[in-house]
């Protein structure tokens, strides 16, 4: 609810948390953000019959709130603590720091570089990673550093860790595999829990690992699809974000499923960025809940 | 939140409202529920910034809670009246009581009378009122009691009269027109406010009128439509609940685009009138807000 | 091409053809319908590079065609020997005969029912087999023979035999199970090779085998699907002939998927069955090649 | 059909044509192409019933073709004269030379300039004109020269000629208008006759005119659509090439919708422009026949 006219963007606070269902979770979370006159602007639910899990995304109005965005966290903990609360609070007047890792596919890259540049994503993007120096013009013209990380087989350890060093230190709250052609280890997945998403060209399950596109054509498909996903250390096998399907013929070659297959990565992850980037997903098992 | 394990049909309540925005409308509400010992199952909101208007659903299980059905309206009331709440209450295990419309083509009523048969939409449909007889041996098949009302020019304000009686004494909640070849006049209209659903087989606004099928041929749209709205004394113009397309090419005939659009049309008004039925669609000015 | 008003339905044939590609197979073909005075009213190819074989559907106009219907195949048998075709001739005006098995699902089967009754099927469906008895009143409303056939693992190949011998009998062109829950034996699939039609309820090659809404409300997929195609000796691994999807998230329980599914499925099945009927599909290995 | 591998890109001829329907045009065509040692890739028809026309697209492998590119118009000639065709021949291997003209939205001009680098368009695009300087930088990027005119009401009629004039001199095939905010003048149009595409936001021929997601908005429709045609001398109204929707919900704004569209009309135009270079459109009357 709110009193004033809105400006943009707004000064807003938004709580996600999971916890076991009992009475009163609602009651009490909106009754603290009224008591300290703050405004809900969004609140949606959801309730997992088969774990008797609940589940809250809640958006309210900074303007007028009586506590300090630094102590909102110390604030609400008392509740977190008393349901068992998993929870987290974010600000979106924060602006996320994304990394892009890229290898010599283009298309999602540029199409994430264009649509943050017209504002539609108001992120920050303060490096691209690259296995090939291709990509390295078009970080430019962006006005993106570029860091070439070639690696072997052999290097592969090393080099990972100054990457990971390296988004550490750049602060990045976000890595996103814009069709990166290399499998990332264990070691670096765990850095960023959830904070790694990836498109798989195909319609996941189906299709899993190389090749998609003429695994498809192999068997005759009518349709393809594509599948942005959070990484998790079992190859596509994390929790899916967003999917995408585009009808096909007989007459589509490999060559044409790959064209096709394109337009359609840079559509499914652009979306699955920008969900994660709102804060309207909440990875849950091996799912995702959508507040959307 | 719920404590006890789902048994289906639940006895729940549903409360639909809209009013103007302030602070603490949903820290009241869930406050309500949560004093009676209310178990929050759903709640859904929305916030129109150009009216400065808020629309909340909430479904809440009534095992074991505190206030009666019939006397949840009246303990709800000074909330309601506080807030100037546009409100309303449904409970969903009372079935709702469905009239169909029709007139020759039957595919319409088919599906809604299959979907209903098979529990998809779980209302009661005491009766089915036609201006041709064709539909009277599908009646029969459902065993639902088929009323054939011909009518003219001449006749039509009488027959519309015995109808709305009909329809009155038959306690009907919700008309359906399933292709129904005939406009109703603003008196029908006004007894059944948001109450009447019409299927229009087209892509509205694009086509309104008589024949979109054959306007959508000669206009060489790649693509048609039909949508599903409340009916209002203006023609085609009423809120719109639910739409979808169909892709069609230059070898379709105007034929084609009557096979392909009846099976389209189908599909859009039977999840239009599963929405309506849920309760989840809120009226708003000529517009809808879908709570799914 | 035409000189004639357009008669419906046409008397038209339809040639259906693959061979290794080389020179001159259009123009001969289309030398022979023009020889003997016929108009040819759509014509259509493809090439496949991987093999080199050529494809095509052409269907002209028999109104004034200087060869008898019964001596067309005879009087074309030498073209097809020469250039070494995989052919066959087909005539629209001859309804096609089809079966429907069926076990206590029902959507499907009223779809089918439904469609051919408006006439867009066009096909005569002179009985319908199921192992449960479920079905039996729509059999008989839609006025078709209905044949019980229950079966357990002891008796199944014997009663096989007698559904074959059945439907043989009754000249059947094409077999279509609809949501018929019995695996079929090499033996049956052999019979009606490329003539048994089958839906799976999911986006093929994913979800494979038993309950695939389980599945796919396991994997969390944002996309479910149903897949038409006909039945080879390998479960679910047949040509191909249509698929569609539907769009679901986190809040559709397995019950919801089902729901969702059978209005896909029941769409998936008729459009594969009338691609199949108006002579548009060609097998080709384990893929087909669709002449829409 | 053919004989060698494929070669890419392969050496052939396509024959796009219309002309009064009568027996014997497939004959023929075939036939001239056997004659000369053509080797058909692809062929595709339409017979439009109405009007009683014949249209038809042949694409022939040149490799062995007995007559020379630059003489096989002239001898089609006879066969054209004797059917009354309206006809033209087209090499795929000329690479289409695009004018771009731009605003300020840029995301059309963006999707234009990346599929065409990445080989997907396979065109040539001389130039841009822009009637801002916002572009500028974009096509120095993509090292496309940027021809800056502005205009007023009072000096559109001259900088228009200078624009003809300057589209004229660089052999401009196509002018494609990537959210030109200008209207052309009935005498610019008729200089490019069926060779300027561009894309209107919205499904037409819903929401014709300004500012179509406000219209979009104001009617509450729950999908949104964008449109490419040719454009004549009526606004809105010329023969459609492509169309395309997104689904949208009461959430969103008029601002959503800009987004949403923008992503939207990105793609709808680029199928569109990508259709008219592969030679795949014969404009009819106010339609287009789409041999895809």
């Amino acid at each position: 609810m709110q009193e004033s006219a809105p400006s943009d963007p707004r000064e807003t606070a938004i709580l996600l948390l999971s916890c076991k269902d009992t009475r009163g979770i609602v009651a009490e979370i909106s009754h603290f953000i009224f008591t300290y006159d703050g405004n809900i602007l969004h609140s949606d639910q959801h309730y997992d019959g088969e774990t008797n899990t609940f589940f809250m995304r809640v958006e309210w109005d900074l303007v007028g709130f009586a506590i300090p965005r630094e102590r909102i966290g110390a604030a609400f903990e008392p509740i977190a603590l008393k349901f068992g609360m998993d929870w987290r609070l974010e600000f979106p007047s924060k602006r996320a720091r994304i990394a892009i890792l890229v290898s010599s596919f283009d298309h999602c890259l540029y199409e994430l570089l264009i649509r943050n540049k017209s504002g539609e994503l108001a992120a920050e993007i303060p490096l691209i990673i690259g296995n090939h120096a291709t990509a390295e013009p078009i970080a430019r013209y962006f006005e993106v550093p570029f860091h070439l990380y070639k690696l072997t087989k052999e290097t592969k350890a090393e080099v990972e860790e100054q990457e990971i060093a390296l988004l550490k230190e750049s602060r990045i709250d976000l890595v996103v595999r814009a069709r990166y052609m290399q499998i990332l280890s264990p070691r670096f997945v765990s850095e960023f829990r959830n904070r790694i998403i990836n498109i798989h060209h195909s319609f996941l399950p189906a299709f899993v690992g190389a090749k998609p596109y003429h695994q498809a054509h192999s068997r005759g498909v009518k349709i393809i699809g594509a599948t942005s996903h959070y990484v998790t250390a079992d190859l596509d096998q994390g929790p899916i974000i967003e999917q995408d399907v585009a009808r096909i013929t007989h007459r589509d070659s490999v060559e044409d499923l790959v064209v096709k297959g394109k337009n359609l990565e840079k559509l499914v992850l652009s979306r699955a960025v920008k969900l994660h980037l709102d804060h309207k997903v909440l990875v849950f098992g091996n799912k995702t809940v959508i507040f959307d």
